[in-house]
């Protein structure tokens, strides 16, 4: 059996595992904390030992196992066709030759694209994006990222930087975004930000049971604590929550009339806030996009809960290969 | 020589030209009124007479020339696969199976596209876009169309309705566009909103010339007033265009994040604002969009004045012939 070696490198998690090449199986997956304040030896040296570790067990339960390489995430901006990560904020790496040190490290041919990128092509490759044409996905954590697929191809632009839908204007003079640019969706929709709304709310005296699920310290609040307050009900969350799903609706709506996709995919922790934020999400965006927009595109969470990205990262492989089989090179 | 009829159908003119099948020439180029409130039978009847016109003109100056076919740019929503303008508020059109009836009248094989979708293709394919990839195009009139050009072939998403990029809010809560929703681009940098935010400023009390231009009459302020007396170096025109293109400058850098194209075109009247538009308007989107997005882009004024959308037309029959040979059938 022929797999690819899936790499998902977060600002939190390292996740590896072993992806059949036709995207039927997943072996071996293993994570651990990614600890980005140890520095980046310390990471790689741990990430290649945690992927050493995966490919054993691999080749241990799948006798005749072929690992034909690697493919890797990680948060951008990055240049994929040099194989380098330029910046990343979360890790601190800058101008780090990512492709070529997995690939010395690994001795496998390793391909690298941006972490959004991976997760919204691994949703499309297997998962709830599967069979579409055009596909168009958000990953909601820390900050907001996007990936593109037209045509079954992701979808990259001039320099790489395609896809930035959560560092999109929704309000012109809207809160400064930490890009440096005002009113991005970002600045409204992302993790820290929904926990900020609940705290701001709760500072001008709302009533709720967060603050007692973050042991009274609203600093401990995160959007998690939003998510469980607003499962049991309480209706602080929900309207934190409802709110998120009328933000995201405005990106999403302009993401509609853009690209008129088949479907938009929404990943990341803020799915575990569920019909409470995708009911109303749907029914917003149902007020802003044209309607054939809206006819033709489904709204759903991602399937692929914090494996989306190991399946992306082992297709961008495959995809890869076969560019360069296509161009009339040997795929090795 | 070979040539293909391109039809362009505004709200406003009619324009009709027989394109060289290379793009290299454009012959027996006409237009007249479109007086939508004619009604359609009166439209269709004087458009395809200047049609005819166009062909016996081109017949008559080109010896031995060959009419393939004819492209016909009309405003949407419309369903190019079945040729079917779907409804026109501007001209009042409903379910007009109007590439059936082009053939029928005219003997020729015929294709339809949205106009601004030609206006961007024609951009593309011999105006300010040539040469590139990937193009995102702006055609900035009564309305704000679309169009994006993804590796060198329009892109209509999954019901035509891809590239509505007038209809992306850039403000949440902003004002009420004429599509339902809020905050759209179009609702504060289309024609009739630019001149609107003149008036709005002189009944507010503003010293300015425009009105002298406008006979004294705040109501006949149009968006090229507003152009002329900024070209004469009018205050309040000046601060009118400045305002215009900032808020063209939030749409363009999301399409900068969103498409990292190597080229946006802004097409229609607002380019007669000139520097005074694409100055202010480059600044901000530098200041909005990620860098190397910023970096990989020109942002420029469409060159095709007036036929953009007549040889866009023509470029989508012919596209279309390819992609029917590609698909095994011949080429009538």
């Amino acid at each position: 059996m022929r797999f690819v070696l899936g790499i998902d490198i977060g600002g939190t998690n390292l996740v590896v595992g072993s992806v059949a090449e036709d995207g039927s199986a997943l072996h071996a997956l293993g994570t651990e904390p990614t600890h980005s304040e140890a520095g980046a030896e310390d990471v790689l040296d741990r990430l290649v030992a945690l992927a050493e570790r995966t490919i054993a067990e691999t080749r241990r339960t799948v006798p005749g196992a072929e690992i034909l390489g690697v493919g890797v995430g990680a948060p951008g901006p990055l240049d994929t066709r040099s194989g380098i990560v330029l910046l990343t904020p979360n890790l601190g790496w800058v101008d780090l030759p990512l492709r070529q040190i997995i690939h010395d490290r690994l001795g496998l041919t390793a391909a690298l694209d941006n972490d959004a990128n991976c997760a919204v092509l691994g949703e499309w490759w297997v998962g709830a994006a599967r069979g579409c044409r055009n596909a168009i996905g958000l990953t909601i954590g820390t900050g907001i990222g996007g990936g593109i697929i037209l045509d079954g191809r992701l979808y990259h632009g001039a320099s790489d930087v395609a896809g930035e839908i959560g560092h999109t204007t929704i309000d012109t003079e809207g809160r400064r975004c930490k890009c440096g640019n005002y009113g991005c969706l970002e600045a409204y929709a992302s993790g820290p930000n929904i926990a900020m709304r609940a705290r701001e709310a709760l500072e001008a005296g709302a009533e709720s049971k967060i603050p007692s699920r973050a042991g009274g310290d609203l600093e401990r609040i995160t959007a998690q604590t939003v998510y469980d307050a607003a499962y049991d009900g309480d209706e602080l969350a929900l309207e934190v929550v409802n709110d998120t799903a009328k933000f995201l609706a405005v990106g999403v709506a302009n993401l509609l009339n853009i690209f008129n996709p088949e479907v938009v995919v929404v990943c990341g922790g803020v799915t575990l806030a569920g019909d409470h934020l995708f009911i109303p999400l749907r029914r917003e965006v149902s007020r802003r996009a044209f309607k054939p927009a809206v006819t033709a595109c489904r709204i759903v969470p991602g399937e692929l809960v914090g494996t989306a990205g190991v399946y992306g990262a082992a297709k961008v492989f495959i995809d890869g290969q076969r560019g360069r089989v296509a161009a009339g090179q040997t795929l090795r």
